[in-house]
Formats: structure tokens, sequence, C-alpha cells
């Protein structure tokens, strides 16, 4: 069997949206239990109706915790994305979906909650030159040691290639940031010009203050159900018409180095994901009206645009210098909640949350008649993972 | 759809099993590397041919590790069982099994490796009186610190309810035993009495040295394919014909220390998963030919039989005492491999082997015409797991 079109998001919530440490005096467990409250209330269920639970990232709050504690009675699913830090959050959805295509679940809710205070601080550089991680050790004994200096390496790679500029990365954050000003929840509502981006300090050449996320606090669910018991809710479901999990083996350095090929390193890393998502729904890039791409850092969109195919390699710079991914008129409206740049960093979660919003018909950039969302997890990372959500199955 | 008869254990392999620490100068990479060589061997399957990973118990060898060390060269599927100890090898081959049987994946490698000294010695105190964490700041500061003297005190409480007798521990560690020493790669095969047992030193009333499992080093892999894939390869597939992953939401402490009321706390904790596949493969205890129980201690595996429904509640003393454990002549022989107590601590992935030996016919203690096998995963844990094999789908 395909799981395409067998399961779909019926529920989303989150809870208020933190700067980081905001909730540093509040347990992970009541975050994901105030956003669980949000996404039952969204589609009419109750905690006896989960049964499943799917998270990623290393996740530390398991049934055994959150069971008693969210009062939920039997635990029939419980599934964590093995590695993939970021690239996870699609693939937590895919098996939750596949946990209920398969019987083994009946709604499953796939969740992540952020106090950054109370953990590890996920943009920063890693602590300690030698972390016991073979893969690392080569690599941080000279300074390269956090997300944001591999990322600005690949697309430096890029710009050297094709002749991509900053000012195609300052084309994503403002991008982002219009779509957050129509947002009332999103954290940055400040209008952006190519001038201010231009002008935010440099952190990791060629990446400016304005190409990093945020990092915040706060907690979001995702509520996944069969098909079958989507349709009797309350709400118009988000069917999973394809998911994808994992990527190139050759690439396998994790975000801070990659030592891939030219074909490979100056990428997303997505072209797999894009092929078998495709393939999995029968459908191309031309049928996607809204995309949800993970944004730790400008340049990695850009990439991403690439390897699902809405241009060609090396010709993102011209597809976001056209105003494609702008609201409503282009072509193809990015991250239409602020993505992490504008609106808020769960981690991906909210990318998700807002492709469900867009099959609904209910976002505050609302794509209008929108039938398919393209929505991705992290770069860069194997596994990473993606989803295609759809208004019908 | 069900699982049931929908995916299968197409190739098992193992390294050499090492006493604790005895691997301690070899990468866990090159254990998990040398049992994958035998699990290819025994189906004549290639590195190419896998393409997605599945472990649990925080499995630290993600596939950005494991991809291109193996020679994998694409990964599409990379799942973890989300908490749940011990308890997650059975739901990591249940994972496997929908990750195929929903097209994600085509041959998904399941895998432990362990040397102890490089990482967290499973048996032993927790470190540190305080851990942060809001389960254990409770007992740990009393002197409540492992798993053993958890588990002795859940059976303790079976004694006084029901007269189970520390004979009845002897008759798990003598069966076991005895099975051990028909399998030459059993690491304990001394004859045992019940005096010897008896005998042995005393770690937590009413548990002595041998009602504990041993400690080890060493890999384990079991690849999964779909049902169809499986039957043209090279050795008799074992079929998945259900899996149950998941318990009771009010069982919530981990082993060290329960909170439940009497029903509950004085069991493995495996009642809902029984029911859960007795249902999907529309059979009962009756049809189980040979049990392959996960057994850190003796006392649990008393319990699993009660949970299980071999016998009734508080009725397994008397059940293991008829010689239903021993082969060839007991109604269930128990652990035909020697188990964790006699062949090798590999945390249940030498059990769910062993479940595919006697599918295959090829077990050193072979139940005659056995045609379903019931594994277990660790007991007393949100999620355990468990499966049923069988010899055909």
């Amino acid at each position: 069997m395909s799981l395409s079109g067998k399961a779909a998001i019926v529920g989303i919530g989150t809870t208020a949206y933190g700067a980081r440490g905001e909730f540093a005096d509040r347990s992970l467990v009541s975050l994901i239990s105030e956003a669980l409250d949000e996404a039952l209330a969204d589609c009419g269920l109750s905690r006896t109706d989960i049964d499943g639970f799917s998270s990623y990232l290393g996740e530390p709050n398991d049934p055994s915790l959150l069971a008693p504690a969210l009062g939920i009675p039997h635990v029939r699913y419980a599934g964590l994305v093995l590695g993939g830090g970021g690239g996870g959050c699609c693939a937590a959805v895919a098996n939750a979906a596949a946990a209920v295509a398969t019987g083994q679940a009946r709604v499953v809710m796939v969740y992540k909650a952020l106090t950054q205070p109370a953990g590890h601080r996920y943009g920063a550089a890693y602590s300690g030159v030698y972390s016991g991680d073979a893969r690392s050790d080569f690599h941080r004994p000279f300074g390269l040691v956090s997300p944001g200096q591999g990322a600005a390496m690949i697309f430096r790679r890029h710009m050297h290639l094709y002749g991509t500029t900053t000012e195609h990365l300052a084309e994503i954050a403002i991008a982002t940031r219009e779509h957050a000003r129509r947002n009332p929840r999103a954290r940055m509502r400040k209008p952006m010009t190519v001038a201010d981006h231009q002008a935010s300090r440099m952190i990791s050449d060629p990446f400016r203050l304005f190409d990093y996320c945020q990092e915040n606090d706060g907690a979001a669910v995702v509520l996944v159900a069969r098909a079958e018991d989507a349709r009797a809710l309350a709400k118009p479901p988000a069917f999973v018409l394809a998911t994808a999990h994992g990527g190139d083996g050759r690439w396998s350095q994790g975000l801070t180095l990659q030592n891939a090929a030219d074909d490979l390193y100056a990428s997303g890393g997505h072209r797999p994901l894009a092929r078998q998502m495709y393939e999995m729904a029968g459908i191309g890039p031309d049928s996607i009206d809204v995309a949800l791409l993970y944004d730790h850092f400008t340049g990695l969109v850009m990439l991403q645009l690439e390897d699902y195919g809405f241009c060609g390699v090396g010709e993102s710079g011209a597809f976001v210098a056209s105003g494609a991914l702008r609201w409503p008129d282009g072509r193809l409206p990015l991250n239409t909640h602020g993505g992490h740049l504008s609106e808020v960093y769960l981690l991906g979660m909210t990318h998700v949350i807002e492709g469900v919003r867009q099959m609904r018909g209910t976002s505050t950039a609302q794509v209008d008649g929108a039938k398919v969302a393209l929505v991705t997890a992290g770069t860069s990372n194997v596994p990473s993972s993606a989803l295609l959500l759809g208004s019908s199955a």
C-alpha cells in the first residue's frame, strides 16, 4: 500500500509564542498540555481519544511521562524520528500517518516543546571542542562550531557557482516578513527593506542577523488520524498526500560540515525527497500552491526551491527576484505565516500547522483556492523529511 | 489496513557475544557492521538493498553516521521508539514493518549495539541522587536507584498476594540455563540446580544473582521486508503476524518505581499488548508454540506468563512448577536460546532472532512443528512492545 491519502492532520494547536527563555519557569509538559488543549478544541476530540505519540529530535518527554500527566489512558504507538535534528518534523507526521494507516493507533499527537534555557540552544556554538563524536571532532578544533557557519559555507558555494547574491537572501527575509505582518501571532512584524537586511550585523559571512531565524519558547501539537475518521471531525482535514523521510546516504556530516561533491553540496539535500513525494502523490511542482519551507537560514530556503524543482539548479536567485514568493500575486507564496524568520521558531511545527491552515482556507495570507501545500523539515540532515498536504485525498 | 502478514523478518545476524567491556576498544558502528554482514549473508541481500533504519532506547548511531559508514546509498526511513528503554526492541520491528508495509522503504535494518563501558550501564544504580527527572527525584534520595530494586518490589508484591516463591524463580533460571546448554553461542552453560540458585548472592531481596540477567558487549541486526519480497529470499521468512506497542497510561513511573493499583502493579504490564496482538492475529495463547520473553529478571518473566494468558493471574508459580517451560516436552518452551539470563544480553534483540530461528526450524532447542512464536520486550515500561511471529502469513 501507499500512504497517500490514508491519513490526515485533523487538529492544530500551539501555546503563545515566547521569546527565548520567556517560559523558562514552566515545564515542557505544561507547554505540551496547553498546545494539546488548543488542538483538541480545534477538532472536537478529547484526550481520551489519543492513543499515540510521535516526536523528533531526541524528544525527552516520552509516553511514560506524558500519558499520566495528560490523562491519556492507553498508549498504542510511540515513535521518534531517528536522528536528523530539525529534519524530523515532517517525518514525525509521517510516522503518525503510518501508525494510523496500519491500525496501530487511532489518533496520534505529534508534538514539540521548547524552553531553550532548559536544554540545548539549537543555534549556538556547540559547547566543548571535543564532543566524543567522530564527525565533529575533525572540525570543532578549527572553529567550525555552529549550524549557521556550516549553512553559510554551503550558500557561499552556491554564490560562487551561480552568482547568487545577498540581495537574493534579503528577498527571502523580506517576503517572509511581509507575510508575518499579516499574522497577528507573529513575533517579528516590523517592515524590513533590502537596506535594513544589508545593514544588519554580520554573523557568519554571507549570513547576517536577518538571515538567521529566531529562537523561541513554546510548544505545538498536531493531531493525526485515519482519513475516514478525519472526515467526521469539526474542521476540514489536511490530507497527507505524500511523505518523504531520509536523504542521500553520501550526505552525512550534519549541518555543521558537509563533505559532499558540488552537485550535492550546493543543494538543500532534498532532491531525493522531492522525487519520492512527487512519485507517491502523482504530481509535480506545478501542482503546489504554497511552500512552507524550513527556514533556519535564508540561504537554505533558496536551495530547497531548486531541490523541489520550482526552478532549475542555480536559478533560485532569479526565481525569488521575480517576486514569486510574495502574497497574493506570486507564483509560490513562501512561509505565509512568517516562518521561523519572522513568526516563531518551533522547529518546523508551525510550518506544518500553516500547511493545514492553507488547506482549510484560514491562513492570514491565504492563497486563493490552494489545494496542495509543500512542507519541509530542516535541510542538510539525514534523515530530513517533507510532506505534501492536500485539501482532498 | 492491518499490519498482520504484511511484513517479515528475512535476515538475522549478531557479532560474537562479549563479556561486558570486552569490545570496549571497538566502535559501536564496527559492531553494527559486523552483525549486519551476518544478517545479509543469512538472506542473500546486500548493503545497497537497505534503505531504512529502525532502533530504540535513544540509539545514538543514526543514519547520518551509519549510511556512509556502512555504504548505504539512500535513506528512506529512520525511526526510533519514543521512550520505553528495553521495551522498545519489538516496537522497533513494528516500526520497520509499518515502514515497508506502507511503501516508505524496502528493507529496514533493526539494530542495537552495546559496549557498556562506552555508555550507560543498564542494570547499575543510576548515578546522582537528583536527575532533573521529576519522576526519579522522588525516590532516588531514599535509595531506590536501580531497575533490579524496582522489579524486586513488584515481584515481592506478587509473592505476598499469591504465595509465589523463590523456588519458582529458580525454575525460570534453570529452564533457561538448560536451553542455553544446547546453544553453543550461549555464554552461561554450566548446569544450575535449585540449590545453586538459592545459594547465589542476594542482590535485591527476593532477587539473587541468578535472577539477574547478564550484561554484555555485542551487536545484533534483523532485516525487515515486505512479505512479498521476503518469499523470494534465501531462507524461510518469519512473518509478522501481530505487533503491539504501548501500554497502560496509568503505569508511568518506569521500572524503578511503579505507583499503580494492585491489579496493574503485580503484573508485567503486558495485558493491553496481549489483547491487541491476539485481536490483530486472530489467535489466542493456545496457538503459541514457543515464548521468547524479555528476561532482565526472572520474576518479571513469570508476570508476563500471566499477562499473556498462559495461566491465570497469580498462577504463574504453579504453571512454571509443572515443567511447562522445559524443552522438548513442556507446553511452552521458554527462551530456547538461553535468553538474557544465560545466552547473552543484547536488549531483547536475540529474543527476536531466536523467534526467527524457531519459525525456520533451526533453533538448537527447536520446538517440533512450531508455527507461532511470541516475542516480548522489557516489562514495566510505557511503551513496551511485543510481536507474534509466524512460519506462514
